[in-house]
């Protein structure tokens, strides 16, 4: 098995930068090192697939790549093809419900795993990269056949991380009380360690090796501990090994 | 065919107020009309169904009613006798995935449609009287059968609604964003009308009569059509009748 290459972005658009720019020097050092020329960009996170390739295509454009969209070939034979992965953000619940549709869950896994071609997720497409969808912040505007997602990491992202507002009024829950709701589930639930994602903080795996970078702190909900600040360049490569998820993905592998 | 007596909460905790405090009157006055003398009280929103049971007792013991937890009994049965059903709030996924696991969901349903027994939900307990739970705030910790719900009336809630922040830095999607986002959902997806209730917000349905009522205003997203500001004491009763549910719904009812 070849070691993954993944590039996991909280969010597309941060405060004060135009659409993916906090990442451009990221995201650029990231598909060279792989010797990239083309990203298949998969837009199932919305709902109009070619308002979104036309948005996306001239900021990768500019920074010397070309982009296809899942959605104008056979998305089977271009997930086999391709040479890099970039899943857009919008709804989580759509996005995973449509790649199942499309039949292209196990694919990717596999493109990314075994093939090694390197994955970019921003918000929703980091949701997916992750063993489940349980921790995105998304409407559940349609049903997926499951919430097991793409499983290239063995712990679930909540992007967006948003901090408790001391001075608000309102009393629905704070994101911080929704993961610790989650981890409170009983046994009978398999529950995933939870890193929540700034905006602004870009996951980088490689391998084995795994550290936060971008430009924000990010929050580690470990469960049964209390949650952690994790500043940038911390190195997370421990998060990569041990976790409920290794017997499953054993066999989904073999 | 009974006529359905609801009162629906968007949250249990307003800004100001005890626990359930601002919904006293109201929620007095419904139990009364009726002569309730016990609360069936559904708490499987929390995992702790004691505690929440705990919680919960002693507020409606002050005004007069016993409570008896649906978890200490056979659930079925409790539903089956119950004079009045209050369902708590906490996480939408996990209440309806426990509603559905103990076979409840046809025989609420049932017994508030055609028992015409009195029907109280809070935030979570809200979002499961709706067609469907499209529209919950929640974090999708577990996974249910199915999104379909209580379908007590013929549009969705989104309880806890809260208004776009003009100064915030924040890039996640604001809550009427996520509404119009359903609602631009292709045909292929069967989608309702969404009322987004405030905080202290009630809805107050009588048969056929649906009257916005407590501390807040609502608003409401009409598929199509841009948002709408519903003040107080608004009359909503045109909402219970033309819906895309409606076949769907005679043919459960038959
Ligand atoms: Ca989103
Ligand atoms: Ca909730």
């Amino acid at each position: 098995m070849s070691k993954p290459h993944l590039l996991l972005l909280s969010s597309s658009k941060v405060h004060g930068y135009e659409f993916l720019e906090y990442a451009a020097s990221d995201i650029k050092n990231f598909l060279n090192k792989s010797g990239v020329s083309t990203v298949l960009f998969v837009p199932y996170a919305a709902v109009d697939h070619d308002a979104y390739l036309k948005k996306v295509t001239p900021v990768f454009n500019k920074w010397g790549y070309q982009v296809e969209g899942i959605h104008n070939n056979n998305p089977i034979e271009a997930v086999k093809k391709a040479e890099a992965i970039f899943v857009g953000g919008g709804n989580t619940f759509l996005l995973l419900k449509t790649l199942y549709d499309k039949q292209v869950v196990n694919l990717i896994r596999e493109r990314v795993l075994k093939g090694g071609i390197p994955y970019i997720g921003s918000s929703a497409g980091t949701n997916v990269a992750a063993p489940t969808i349980h921790n995105t912040n998304d409407m559940p505007i349609v049903y997926p056949q499951s919430f097991s997602a793409l499983n290239l990491i063995p712990f679930n992202i909540n992007p967006h991380y948003l901090d408790p507002d001391s001075t608000s009024k309102h009393k629905g829950e704070t994101r911080e009380e929704r993961i610790l709701q989650y981890h409170e589930l009983p046994p009978e639930y398999p529950v995933h360690h939870v890193l929540g994602l700034r905006e602004g903080c870009t996951l980088h795996v490689d391998g084995d090796v795994a550290i936060l970078k971008g430009i924000a702190n990010a929050r580690l909900f470990l469960r049964g501990k209390p949650p952690q600040e994790i500043p940038l360049e911390s190195n997370l490569s421990h998060l990569l090994t041990k976790n409920i998820c290794v017997e499953q993905e054993l066999q989904i592998l073999q």
